[in-house]
Formats: structure tokens, sequence, C-alpha cells
């Protein structure tokens, strides 16, 4: 992970580039190697943080700054209202974390071991939520699809914004869920063990620094994408769909492998499952209420987004009810992310 | 549930309002009201002849009486040719069931007991059984849906009757499996304990006096329904789908509810998932040959209804799969359902 | 088993009735009965070598001529141009294995023994690369059909291509996986425990002239197709997905029926699972693969057969994650089989 703080250094070159008006591909580029490491940095700042604010707060940190970088560059392109790019890249967020952050550990870690054992006990609970989650985003998807669009125009606002309502009262539920009634459930995090490296003061700081630097990268990487796609042949949905949601959870990826390669299987598997639930319950309906400042984004994914994520979800319960994984698995989840990826690239 | 029967005071009250002409919408509530402890005095009175009969012929009455409400409610409005009505009704059942039913007993249960633990081998025959029976529903819409439909408009009749049919013999295997090849597998019913309260002679007459009096405020019910929806705004489908199975389920709601605080997990998921069964091989293929006299219904349900089926039945085997439940698990049970009635309400 | 090389007495009938021009429906049904006894020789032979060539190599070859005999028959279909009727048998096959030979098996078993156990260890990793191969040919589907398809035509050639190659990495993987780091996990073939009855020369012999003998009356049965559906008022896709399935698979499926009545439910639902994996990860790219020869096949399903395709692997996972079969579960699945065979034969 140190390694990649060596990318820090593409901060003042992305700088640098915006002011010279380096060309939109180069920006995009730039502005992506940039948000790698201070991805990284939020979130060792949070789990710093945690140690001196106690478990129970830490928790709540660690939930909530969890995906706080996909939310800031969503936020940004929502402002600039690219909302088909923001809904490609929840729907990437969660198909990446569960075919490629969990085909990459399950692959790294099973060319170490033969097979890695896990509890499934333990993430039953959050595979069932993530199972309910999406049929409840494909719901009225589904409704809206079958029903005479012109007529529903109008409702979609009112619908996106109870629907967006009810998830975020899931999220709320599952937070009491996880840190009052059944607290038991989930067990201590192996890395709260070690002790802080950081002061308070060091660990608020840098916390604050990641966030604004990642507004600032933010703002440069979603400006680009625009003109890049015109400059580079690419479509606003590939660009959504695949490469924001690589970049907004390089960190955790590299975390997931990581824990892999440790033997710890469930870390792993608890990060992109633990993930991809906070995008649909915490991500999403935040940003239907963010765009509510500029113009109402609906909760309306497309087909190819609705069936992506729930065959996603059906392999991530699927893959959580063996209890063991294989490099085969890992191979196999991976063959998948890439036939989606590669489907839209060639388009 | 003894309360409930202080609702039997509608029955006079919707007699005077048709009498008087009452408004639709007004008509509609009354016989609902009236409806739901006259199918909870069916139940008992079913479960109390079961006393004399043995528990073979006993099974059989209950299971066969157990969607009565649902049948005779269908029966009246078949003959008034609301097809649309009574398939979402149908649909309505057993996303019902699955949602509402399992995710209030699963709250209610999880409130009061930490994780409720339920016996899952014997939940698996039935809830395998669900998702073979809604797939069997689902293939020959989905071929017509494929196919050009005014070349098949005619041959639709014949397909149906042969799928009812096929989930006809289904139902009927299940029943000598149950009562004769397997019947083991079924434990003793924890409710047939108890002695029973009624002769044989008042629970003959209860169950006669039930069925005449749900005959009567069903047909109150289901003429009142498309005046209604015009004085209220609300849509058939909307009816069809949301409200008639709660009428028609009331009575089984509350038992399930009450098994569930009783920590008897067991039952409660067995009367959700064993009445959405019987609704599909029993009440559906009884529905298609009683409409060869009036006017024959298709058994091809629209998109919606089948991947409101399809999803909850994935629900269904996820939580039977589980073998214990919290109060979360309810609490997004009945957020999905919340989600589903939204979105039609808000059409 | 012995008694079906009694057909092979409709080899020379069938060539017979090429000299003499039968019609087309009768030359259908005389090279689908020498078909089947050909496939059951091949079968035999292929095991037969495998005691010479020691298990690894027994154990590829097994695997790799396991379907020869609907790779041949598609093959002859791909030079006759009958793309449709080469995807439909390609459905079929897995729809026939997982439905028809499951459910046959169950039936016959469950009517022997009251409950037949099998390890579902074992049969897991399999049911779930069964359902990560069939959702790789799900998505680029949908993707193809989301999208406006005149867009596309001319990327269908490339992206079909890249899926197939994908696909065939997968198959090429799992050999390595269960031939090398994990050759454990299989259980050696209760089979192979018996002595070889034939010498290798006889063996190789026969597998030569099965070979050459499928290929002939592979060659009479694709040229009847067509003028047979017009002869016979069947339609090609009713032909691909249940004809020729069956006549290809018809000495798999008896097999796996005799293992069930011996009790050896593991091996019924292996064939049936192993046998789907491998058309998904085998047949098809090399099908894709020898499309380029003549004119390139697409790998974009219908979407009733993709409908189907995802139903059936849903019901082989469910299956499977029971542990346990009984008549009615074969009931139901031979049920749901005769729906979409009806529905077909209806049109």
């Amino acid at each position: 992970m140190k390694f990649l703080r060596l990318l820090l250094v593409f901060i003042p070159i992305s700088l640098i580039g915006e002011f010279v008006h380096f060309s939109p591909t180069l920006m995009f580029i730039l502005s992506a190697l940039a948000i790698i490491p201070l991805a990284g940095l939020m979130g060792e700042a949070t789990e710093e943080i945690s140690f001196y604010s106690g478990p129970r707060i830490g928790g709540f940190l660690n939930a909530t700054f969890g995906n706080a970088t996909e939310l800031i560059i969503s936020f940004f392109a929502l402002k600039a209202g690219l909302f088909e790019v923001v809904k490609a890249s929840i729907s990437g967020s969660v198909i990446g974390n569960i075919l490629l952050v969990l085909g990459a550990s399950m692959l790294a870690g099973g060319m170490k071991y033969k097979t890695q054992a896990f509890n499934k006990q333990a993430l039953e609970v959050n595979s069932s939520m993530l199972l309910f989650a999406v049929i409840g985003l494909i719901i009225p998807a589904v409704f809206t699809h079958t029903v005479s669009p012109e007529l529903l125009n109008k409702q979609y606002e009112g619908l996106s914004i109870i629907v967006a309502v009810i998830m975020f009262s899931i999220y709320l539920m599952s937070l009491f869920f996880s840190f009052y009634t059944h607290k038991d459930l989930y067990s201590v995090d192996h890395r709260e063990e070690s002790k802080p490296k950081w002061s308070l003061k060091t660990a608020v700081l840098v916390l604050v620094a990641a966030t604004v630097f990642i507004g600032l990268e933010s703002e440069f990487l979603v400006s680009a994408v625009e003109p890049m796609t015109k400059e580079a042949g690419l479509s606003e949905f590939f660009v959504g769909i695949i490469l924001i949601p690589i970049i907004g959870n390089a960190a955790e990826h590299s975390t997931a492998v990581l824990m892999a390669l440790k033997n710890e299987m469930d870390v792993a598997i608890e990060i992109a499952i633990g993930s991809s639930l906070q995008i649909i319950l915490f991500v999403t309906p935040v940003l239907i209420f963010l765009s509510l400042l500029f113009k109402p984004m609906s909760i309306i994914f497309n087909e190819f987004e609705l069936v992506a994520l729930l065959l996603s979800v059906f392999i991530a319960n699927r893959v959580s009810n063996d209890g063991e994984s294989n490099w085969l698995e890992g191979f196999q989840l991976l063959a998948v992310y890439l036939i989606i990826a590669v489907s839209f690239f060639v388009l």
C-alpha cells in the first residue's frame, strides 16, 4: 500500500496540467492517478481516528467514509449534469466490487492457498441484504419500463425520492443493527489489534487534506470526461461503468487482495460485499437527495445496469454461500468482469 | 384473533349499504371489513372439522380451504370479466405472503427475540417447489412475449389450459407426497395438540355460513371495484395487486405474526410459503378452469407481475436457506413491499 | 444399454432411404434412431480407451468426447447455415440435461428409494461454474438487446469471438483445475473399478467407426430439417430446442437414469450438470470458431433461450444445494420441461 503514495506526485502535475491546458485524455489520466493514493490516505486516516474514537464511532466513520471518494466524484458529475455517468458509476462500483475485487482476491489468494475457507454465517446477513437492496432498486425500474414512459415522466421525481428515503432508512436501520442490537455478530476487526501510528491531530489533518484534494482532482476528472470521450472515442457509459469505479475503489481493491494473500478471505469478501451494500443503501440515496440542489436525478437505472447488478448479486450470494474459494472461482469472476468490460469497449 | 370477530358487524352494515346505494368506495371498504373476520371463521371451522376427520382428511381440508377466500373473490371478479384484477390479485397474494406476512412476522418476532432459528430442512421442499412453480408460470409468458402477439392470440387458450393442467397435476402429486409417500417429513401441526372447541355440527354450520357470506360480500366488493377506481382515482391493477390480497389474507397474516411472537417461526414461514404455493398450484389452475364457464382467461401474466413473482421467490428461497431470522431481515422485506406498493400508488 | 444396439439396424435402413429418396420426416426419424446407439458406442469406446490411457488422459477424453455427438450434428447444421437450429440445440441441450435428465433420474430413483442423498460439496464447484458461465453468456446478449441493433451488427462478430475465447479459456482452466491443482476433489469414477472389456485396438476402431457414421447420419438429419419442418408443420426452433438435444443426449440420459436406479445420484447429477457445463464452455466456443470457416455465427442467443437457460441454472443450483432428492422433485423438473416443450409445440 505504501508504494501507492508515490502517485501523490500526480497532484502537482495535474495542477500544472490544468493551468497549461493539457489534453482532456491526459488530464483524465493524471487526475485519476492522483485520486488513487488520496483515497488510500483517506481510508488510513479514518482508521487512525477510529483508534481514538472507540470502536462504535470508528465503525460508523469507516462505514460512512468507506465510499467517500465515489461520493465526491459522483457529486461533481451530478453538478455537471452527467446523470448517465453517475448511475453507470454506481452500477459499475457494485459490479466491480463483486467481480473484480472478489475475483482478484480469490485468484491471488487461491494461487497461494489451495482452498480458502471463510465463515459464511457472518456473510449471510450482508449478502441477503444486498439481494434485497438490489431487488428494491429493480422493482420501480421494471415498473417504469413496463408502463408507457410518457405517462410517467412527471411522477419519476416523487417516486425516486420515496425509494431513496426507503433505501436510506434501511441503511440507518442496518447501522442500528450492527452497532446496537446485534453488534456481537460482527467480530472485532483484525486490523484494530495494532496500535495507532499517527496522533489524532495528524489523522484529522490528513483526512481534511485528502478530502479537499479529492474534491479538486474529481473536478478535473469530471470536466475531462465529456471532451475525452469525443477525443478517445469512448462512450460516457464505458467511462462511468468501468473506469471511474476502478479509480474510486483502487485503494480498497488492493486492501482486499492483500487480505486474501494473508488468508483472511473473510475480510476480503466483507470489503467487497459491504462496500457494494453501502453504495446502494447510502451513496445512491444521498446522490438522489443532493441532485435536488441542481436538477433532480431519477433512481431508475437502465436495463443493462439492472441485469448486471442482479446477476452480480446472484454471484455474490452463491460465492458467500459456498464457504470456501479457490483460484478457479476467482478466474471465473474476472472472466465475467472481462466480458462486461469488452462488451462496452467494443461499442 | 378474537377481536377480529367484532368486524362481523360490517356484514349487516354492508347489506344496508347495498340497499340504500352507498358510494362504491364505501361499499368496497365495508365489504372488505366484513370479509376479514369471515375468512378467519372459515379457517377456524376448517381446523375444528379436522379434529373429527383425522389428520389426513384434515390436512387436505386445510390445504384446500386455506385460500378459499381468495378463490371466492377471484371467482366473482372472473364472472365480472375483470381478468386483470384476478391476475393481479394472484401475483399480489404471493408477493404479499412472502414480503408482507414474512416481513411482519420477522420484524415482530425479531423485536421480542434476538434471532429466531427455524428448521430449514422442512422448508426446503416447499421453497424449491415454489421456485419451480413460478418458473413454470414464467416460461409460457416469456415465450408469448417474445413471439409476435398476433400469431399467438388463438393459441393462448389451449396453451393456458395445458399449463393449468400441468400445474394442477403437480398440486395433486404434492398432496400425494405429503399425505402418503413422505408424510413423516411434515411434523405434526402444533395447533392440533389442543382439543376441539366446537362440535362437528357447529363447525360444519360455521363453514357453510362463512362461505355463503364471503360469497355475498365478494360480490359487493367486486362490483364496487370498477366504479371505485374511477371515483378514488386508483388503478384496477393497484386494487388487484395490493388491496384484494390484504383483504383475502388478513386472517392468515395475523396467525403468522402471532406464531412469530410465540417464537414458532417455522409455522410463520410455513404459512407464508405454503400459502404462496397453493395459490400458484391450486388457485390459479382452478381459476383458469372456472373461466371456461364464462370467457377463457389466459395464464399469461404481465412483465411486472412475473418479475415481482420471481424476485419474491428468490427472497423466499434466500430467507428459508438462512435458517434464522432477525428484525432487520423483517424490516427489509417490508421495505421491498413498500417500494412495490408505492410504485403502484404513485401511478 | 445393450438393447440400444439393436437400433444400429437403422444405419443401413437410412442409407437405403437416402438412395430411394424417402420423405424428409422419415429420413429425420431414421437418422435420429441411428445416431442414438452410435452416440452410446462412442461413449463406451472412450471409456474403454481410458482404461489403457490412465485416468488423466482418460478424464480428458471423456470430457472432450462427452458431447461429441452434439458437436458433430451442430457442425453440419452450421455448414448448412441453420444458425437458429444450432443455437436452439445448444440451449436445448442445457435445458434438457437439467430438466429432462435430472428430472427423469430423480423420478425413477425416487420411486425406488424414498430419498436419495448426494454429496453436495463436490457438486458445488460445478453448479457455481454453470451459473457463472451462463451469466457470461447473458451479459453480451442483454447488452446487444439494449443497444439499438443497427449500430451493432458489424461489431457482433468481434464481440462473439472474444466472448468465445474467454469461455474457452475458462474451459481450459477448469481442465487444469480438475486434472492438476484440485484433482483430489473429484472422486474416482465408480465405473472405472471394473476391467476393460475391449482391447485398445477394438476400442479405437469402434471410436473411429462411430464418429464416421455419426457424421454421415448427422448430414442426413440436418438436410432433412428444413423440408421436414415444412412437411410436418413444426418450427425449426422446436426441432433445435427439443428434438436434436434428445437425439444427441439419449445415451447419456439412459446412463443417468440407470445410475439413479442404482442409488448413485451423485453420478446422475454430475452427468447432467457436467454435460451442461461442457456445452457452454467447450461446444459453444468451438462452434463459434468453426463457423468462421463458413459464415460467422454470433454468440447472441434470443431472449427466450436466455431466460430458459438462466432459470434452468437456478433450478440446477437449487437442486444441488439441497443435498437430497425425491420423486416429487423429479416430477416437477419434468413438468417444467413439459411446459417448455408444449409452449413450442403449440406454436
